[in-house]
């Protein structure tokens, strides 16, 4: 059988060890040639081509549930679910995602794109299977990154805690998130995955204790010395913690052997309760330059599978937002020793790892833990020291209430780093940077600012480490910069709560908000060919906003139109009208911006034309709302 | 020494055993008869009040830091840090806070109100005094409840892979959170709660190893196996799960015995790297009546010393908005077995004790894991089961990823109820319900809705239930209703995205959402008797807002007034801007709601009028807004 036959798992059924094999190698081959092509994650997939179908052949996918924790490595399950002969629109526009999506197919179960969720989603399915009183088998693939993510810790306490609810945790120990593991949960793992595999413990410490000799007779007195050394030598045994926290550990099993697999999860379906087999994989298994740097491959843009060296782009780029940030941190850092960067397992996406490799006394990586990650830097602002926390908008959304709670409400000056703010491309509704400007500026004592290109957001980063009376945030997004001019250092900062006049016209207002201000330059101009003279602002903050330079001209002009990417709802534009309001000037506000809807996984421009956003759409926009001309010439 | 005495907690280096029992009775005593008179937490201060001495004679808080988590149980603290006159004005107007506040005392390291923050604030400032190469100790005091919270178990990842860096951290094991404990991890201390107390063990092994006879030797293959067997037993030791984890355990200690306390604590401070002491506590201790009901004492209003009863309020109230919230969920319940009530350690405050009681197979407390509910509830959600989330406005920030990432992008029927939203009166900043209008309609897919009063409670809560295409939510307040007759079933649901119009008028256009509907009225009346005649939207759904109402009355009276009982920024007056600017309405907005500060604890009634918020109040700030009156007796 070859892989393209297979649209459906169960079809795995029945099939050999070696057939498996076969299917495991066809399904290797289909998953680099792809995303060598399309780009997207390769080493999460690559690591668990065997656990899927090992998996898979003990299951009926026509009931059981299986939830991916993240999805990101799921692709060998995209491969047997029907999802081949569109593979190779992976990640593209309409194409298949780049995570789980219940629209997508009816095997995938429950969707991600965060991590550390599979196991709460898994357990509310085994609860409601009980509850309806049906039978399935539920399981929760996580991987030994997510399982430091609190979420997952919540869920296995209270899973724990019910021994009649089935449920089978695989966990998939690859020794790394995207980057290598922090903790003491991973490095316990570690201390397992080089134990002897211990299986199929549980439940058979009466049959163990009656192979001990004397044991149940009474031991002689020295015996009896012996036993309680024993027990005071304090050996757990492997999996201890998860055994002492209610669940059946098995492990660990190697990722990559099909027969201990399918034989390993034969048996934790016979079990009652909450089951983990702990699994040890290789990231980037089959694929050896992947094995070998499973950072640099954990996902990768496309690339020639000979050499692995990416696919050299057409013309040089300006250098990422990430890229500079991360210059200009380091250089900030190493004049004050006070400045320590944080991030919560982001290091290569945020750039933070320029930092570590300069400076690793001032940085911090607490693994995927968003909210240890900025009460911890509340606690190293209390204290004097300048935390920036460099995380994603979309993962700063699982901090929230430690920003108001432990950063805002006691006014403690932590930095927030906000990189992949707005549009993110193909990693899809998940990721997007969306709500960021609508869920910081409703927090008091935050001040919330974006740059309009690379040069300002070296100033931003001086601003936002020398404001030291409070928290700031600062919103940048996936992507290249502009390729404007650069300064080595000795960066001004820009002032609170000041924005810039950046071209002045009678007719309209334009005001600009982080990377929607150059495209506002560009509705000017668009403008300008049809005879209608705009003011540009670069607006800067949303929080606290510039009203002293906005107000006047918004009275004076009469039409203001907001630009800003991200949500429309209670964003940047909705600042502005507030503060309009406020102020009892009332005029009309053409609020552009990301409508509330799910932005689906594109090309970030492909993005923006379909909702409007490019500098032509918007132009129109402004010419309908306020110059009554007909849609025209400038498409 | 008397406790009035003590205004610097060093004053209790040198005091005897004896003396401190002294101080402890006197703690005891002013705590009970404050807390009598004013309300607020009773069981989880009277549990620490040795514990507390205890810590502090081992430490110099002229430099060691403390980090209480949540504070609600560090009234002995307040006591011995300058606190002690004061005390009567706990929790009222300017008085003294119910929690710790970083303003009010120096003593009061980190702020808190919420729970599981202490490990992760104490970390950061243990990191801080590494780099800055100072000397001083960290110490965290956590409660086993709040130990089940994702963000206490991401620290202990974190602070268990960090050797260098000593860190305490006192576990106060009472066995409960405001209600027993949920979960493995409770479960687990519980285990250890029995066992003979095991102290100093680490860094003992090499010392227990010689002390068994053989080891060391090779021993005879018989004996071997008995070794291999006594492993195989698996009898890890007490405290195996931290040690395993990388902390020092000790304990179990006797948390009301002065002198173990403080020797263990000396000796813990001894030891690098992170600790724990495991410390065993009584809630209520010392208060009888407390001891035998530590759910009911948890936190209490006025009561009666001697009986323990409740002072009895002057007149009957009306039923509680939990309490309608939960009788109505009941009976829904009752007639459809997919409803399940969640919530998260809040059983008591949200009302879904009633549900727990009557249906527990339709009820899950998860513990202290905000997120994980959330998730679990999508889980749940898509399998068919009806989730009612019942979490606090302000917990409920805690999982506001889960709720973008789980629920709403997959657009699962999960129907949030949050308790306390709006002002919440003496728990103050952290309990302030002021950010759920902002944080959640700028999700696509939400439904946001909030009821006037109990009787439309009870018809919003079959409107969620009713509401099966997706997420929505429901905000009510802290408190009591309005004592409107109530139906005992039968109730209709309102319509999703229509409000409804209370009252005619052509001169301004009153719009008020959820408990500032009542307030609306009254202020039409106010304005009425000044010849000004107001129309009044009770607008039900901040989203979808129902614009068709909505727009048309605002442009033909031409003066919009928004009343909320939340944050102005992004909330429900930002929603009605946004709607009427979309829909070229340019007519002035007044929007009246929370201005963007932080509220402090008093009477919720003494926080409406510091902010404006009375009727009188708001009735002269829509004169002076529109119908320029002055000032007038209207006050």
């Amino acid at each position: 059988m070859h892989l393209s036959e297979i649209t459906h798992p169960n079809q795995l059924h029945g099939l050999s060890i070696r057939q498996l094999q076969q299917i495991a190698r066809q399904i290797r081959d289909k998953h680099l040639q792809t995303v060598a092509a399309t780009g997207g994650h390769l080493g999460p997939g690559l690591g668990v081509v065997e656990l899927t179908l090992g998996l898979y052949q003990t299951l009926d996918l026509d009931c059981d549930k299986v939830i991916w924790d993240v999805g990101h490595q799921a692709y060998p399950h995209k491969l047997i679910t029907g999802r081949y002969d569109n593979f190779h629109t992976l990640r593209q526009k309409d194409g298949i995602a780049g995570y789980l999506k219940r629209g997508e197919s009816k095997f995938d179960h429950f969707g991600a794109g965060h991590a550390s969720t599979s196991i709460s989603a898994a357990l509310g399915m085994a609860l409601a299977r009980d509850m309806k009183g049906e039978k399935f088998k539920v399981v929760a693939i996580i991987g030994d990154g997510a399982l430091t993510g609190g979420m997952a810790l919540e869920c296995i306490n209270h899973a724990g805690h019910l021994p009649k609810t089935n449920l089978l945790v695989v966990l998939n120990d690859n020794e790394m998130s995207i980057s290598p593991n922090v903790g003491a949960i991973p490095r316990y793992l570690n201390k397992m995955r080089l134990s002897p595999p211990v299986q199929f413990i549980k439940d058979n410490f009466e049959e163990q204790v009656k192979q001990i000799p004397f044991v149940g007779e009474s031991l002689s007195p020295e015996l009896e010395r012996i036993k309680e050394g024993m027990k005071r030598l304090a050996v757990p045994k492997v999996g201890a913690v998860f055994e002492e926290l209610g669940f059946t550990y098995i492990g660990p099993v190697d990722g990559h052997n099909l027969e201990e697999l399918i034989a390993t999860f034969e048996q934790a379906h016979k079990m009652t309760g909450p089951v983990l087999v702990h699994v040890a994989t290789t990231k980037g298994k089959g694929y050896e330059i992947a094995e070998l740097d499973k950072v640099g491959y954990h996902a990768q843009n496309p690339f020639n599978v000979l050499t692995g060296k990416a696919v050299p782009s057409s013309k040089p780029k300006p250098p990422a937002y990430a890229k500079v940030f991360a210059h200009t941190l380091v250089k900030l850092a190493e004049q004050n020793p006070k400045i320590v960067g944080i991030t919560a397992a982001m290091a290569t996406g945020t750039g933070l790892d320029k930092l570590q490799a300069k400076l690793p006394d001032q940085y911090i990586d607490v693994g995927i833990a968003e909210q240890h990650a900025v009460t911890m830097s509340a606690g190293l602002a209390a204290e004097g020291i300048r935390p920036v926390v460099a995380i994603y908008s979309t993962f700063l959304q699982r901090a929230f209430d430690q920003i108001i709670h432990d950063v805002c409400i006691q006014n403690l000056p932590v930095f927030f780093c906000m990189d992949r703010a707005g549009i993110v491309g193909a990693d899809g509704p998940t990721h997007q940077g969306m709500y960021d400007i609508a869920y910081l500026r409703c927090i008091p004592n935050m001040v919330v600012m974006a740059p309009k290109d690379e040069a300002e957001l070296q100033r931003m980063v001086v601003t936002g480490i020398n404001h030291t009376t409070g928290p700031i945030a600062m919103r940048t997004p996936r992507g290249n910069g502009y390729g404007v001019p650069l300064m080595e250092e000795g960066w001004e900062p820009v002032e609170i709560g000041k924005g810039e006049i950046l071209r002045n016209g009678d007719d309209v207002l334009l005001l600009g908000y982080g990377t929607m201000v150059y495209p506002a330059m560009q509705v000017a101009e668009i403008l300008n060919e049809h005879g209608i003279q705009a003011t540009v602002i670069n607006a800067r903050f949303v929080k606290p906003l510039d009203t002293e330079l906005i107000l006047p001209l918004a009275k004076k002009i009469g039409r203001v139109v907001t630009l800003e990417e991200g949500c429309l709802m209670g964003g940047f534009g909705s600042a502005v009208a507030e503060a309009l309001l406020d102020a009892d000037i009332v005029v009309p506000v053409k609020r552009i911006g990301v409508p509330d809807v799910l932005v689906d996984h594109a090309e970030p421009n492909e993005s923006k034309a379909e909702l409007g956003l490019t500098s032509p759409q918007m132009a129109e926009t402004v010419m309908q709302a306020f110059f009554s001309k007909q849609p025209s010439a400038v498409s």
